[in-house]
């Protein structure tokens, strides 16, 4: 099967289960309807990256033609809505996926409904509470897949690991951009937790656990997932400051105000002369960075050498998924369609 | 087994199950250490309503002396943790449970350390994140009771219904106080939601479930639940406004300054005359209303009878409550239990 053939099967197992969501929550009340149709739309956009890698991660241990798998795969994506909708929160960040974030969506019915009391406490709260309900649903959509109970309790295993990685690792992340400079290698610890294994091996892992893989198979799937994870942040971070906001879904610069640490910033403070150094302090989570602002740190990011560092990296990591990938004891159509995902997750969009 | 019995194996589980947590966070880094410590901080307090209700859900459809209920009962407090973190967060309440919420916690640890970047930004992250954690492991604690694997799978579908539930209520409670002043009828809609099922009817229906109840205990168990849970809720509603804060764990007037509509402002303001009505709608919600402005209140929702109707609606439910609890086919030793537990619920504090 192909990976657009499984992306289709990953929506529809997306779409069913918020189906099936519905009618219950219209029975608790008609006014719960808009958060249904927040959800549908956020859910209408993403690249269902998790999804697939726990697709491939199934076939790859040996997995067959059974329908429960899109369902167990299609709940990470709950999990991920669940985490960018409490994200934009954390960071006020006005977009997503190129639409208003879940937050001043809400935000922007209280005020359109000129309702009394504060617009922006009222988006923020129903952001909280829908990503609860996401984050709920989620394990919910994942016990409801039918597959074997041994295996599913196995992978539960594997899915409440990863939950309990990714929360922390965002916690760290948060922690890290208190802590102004930091070294290439603190940054790196929290990509490892907050998405090399959230994004790539842990999903990886928990198709493997899911098709009964033999424990040399999840073995062999962390040498490709997580420094493949590692370069797919490090994509992301440097799309979050050159990148396209038409295909990024963010502002330009956004991640520049939000103040990131990420490996890409580090890269650039290792790299930076006096001059260069300060002017990065300085700009660097400026809430109102301009234009002018955004293309001041670009330069730097260019001129000290970070961005090249960066994209050398990039390339190292790749290489080294790539290499596990292909002595891997995995079936040769998951080796196929991974060594594509690797492209994809990592390419410069064009 | 007693009550006071019973409590103490839940705490005993929740102490175990953050135990087992701790090593696995403190690995992925030491800095997670403060989520921790504000896990066990907030799960000290509390008086475990929802597990005990559970546990004798269980025992009333015919559960035995298998260590595995107090797990998965004390997983409702991971649940409630998550719940209450995240209510606070949206409420932007500085305590809970006569400590500093867990926002306010985190922005003072930010501000000790002289950390840059905003500190309040910082405090409702983290405590988002920390709900988030919670919610999670209340599924994991959930599964890992080692109870029937058929059971569990009944009673996850009740577990599941609840969290959707609570969600859904909790947006409803939100929606409401943008209303201004509502129906007692719309009211206690939201109470059931937010409120009766989830604190009680649902935890009822989970200790049966996991007990393998026959279909007529839950309906018997809904009999007493729902109404109890309503008087539950409205007396919550009058603790919040004359309630003593050494005993409910919040400053007085919380409620008032944040413009809850609950069912005891609902029957205050069916029966304000004019300047009574104004006074009321003035106000609620002001966030800064001092000592004279609460006891003005307090006095207004006394001289309508606003008070002394939502006495009399405690009673009748409890009243209720208990009918259905006298012909409910269960153990005798869960019915005596439950009714204790009925009065605990439903007390005026001392």
């Amino acid at each position: 099967m192909s990976t657009s053939r499984v992306r289709k099967e990953i929506n529809e197992a997306l779409l069913a289960f918020v189906d099936r969501q519905r009618p219950g929550l219209l029975a608790i009340s008609p006014d719960l309807s808009p958060l249904v149709t927040a959800l549908d739309e956020l859910l209408s956009g993403g690249k269902r990256l998790r999804p697939l890698f726990c697709y491939w991660g199934w076939r790859g241990a040996g997995g067959g033609a059974d329908p429960g798998i899109a369902t167990a795969a299609a709940s990470l994506e709950l999990l991920q809505a669940s985490a960018l909708i409490h994200d934009d929160v954390m960071d006020s960040s006005d977009t997503r996926r190129g639409r208003p974030s879940v937050h001043r969506r809400f935000e922007a019915m209280h005020r359109e409904n000129d309702w009394p009391g504060a617009a922006g406490r009222f988006g923020e709260g129903t952001a909280i509470l829908l990503g609860d309900l996401c984050l709920a649903w989620s394990g919910e959509m994942f016990e409801s897949s039918g597959l074997d109970a041994d295996r599913l309790g196995a992978a539960r295993t594997v899915y409440e690991l990863m939950r309990t990685e990714v929360m922390c690792g965002q916690y760290l992340d948060m922690l890290e951009g208190t802590r102004g400079p930091g070294s290439v290698e603190t940054a790196l610890r929290v990509v490892e937790y907050k998405s090399a294994k959230y994004t790539i091996e842990r999903p990886l892992h928990l198709g493997a656990a899911l098709a009964g893989a033999t424990p040399e198979v999840p073995v062999a799937l962390s040498g490709y997932g997580l420094p493949l994870g590692i370069a797919f942040q490090l994509r992301d971070d440097v799309l979050g400051v050159f990148g396209d906001p038409a295909e990024t879904g963010k502002p330009a610069g956004d991640d520049l105000r939000e103040g990131k640490r990420t490996v890409l910033v580090a890269l650039t403070a290792e790299r930076a002369d006096r001059v260069q150094a300060a002017a990065l302090e300085r700009r660097l989570g400026d809430p109102r960075l301009d234009r002018a602002g955004v293309d001041a740190l670009r330069q730097i990011i260019e001129e000290t050498g970070g961005l090249a560092a960066c994209e050398a990296m990039i390339e190292r990591y790749t290489a080294e998924a790539a290499a596990a990938l292909e002595s891997a004891p995995i079936a040769p159509d998951a080796r196929a369609a991974l060594a594509d995902l690797a492209v994809a997750a990592t390419a410069r969009l064009s």
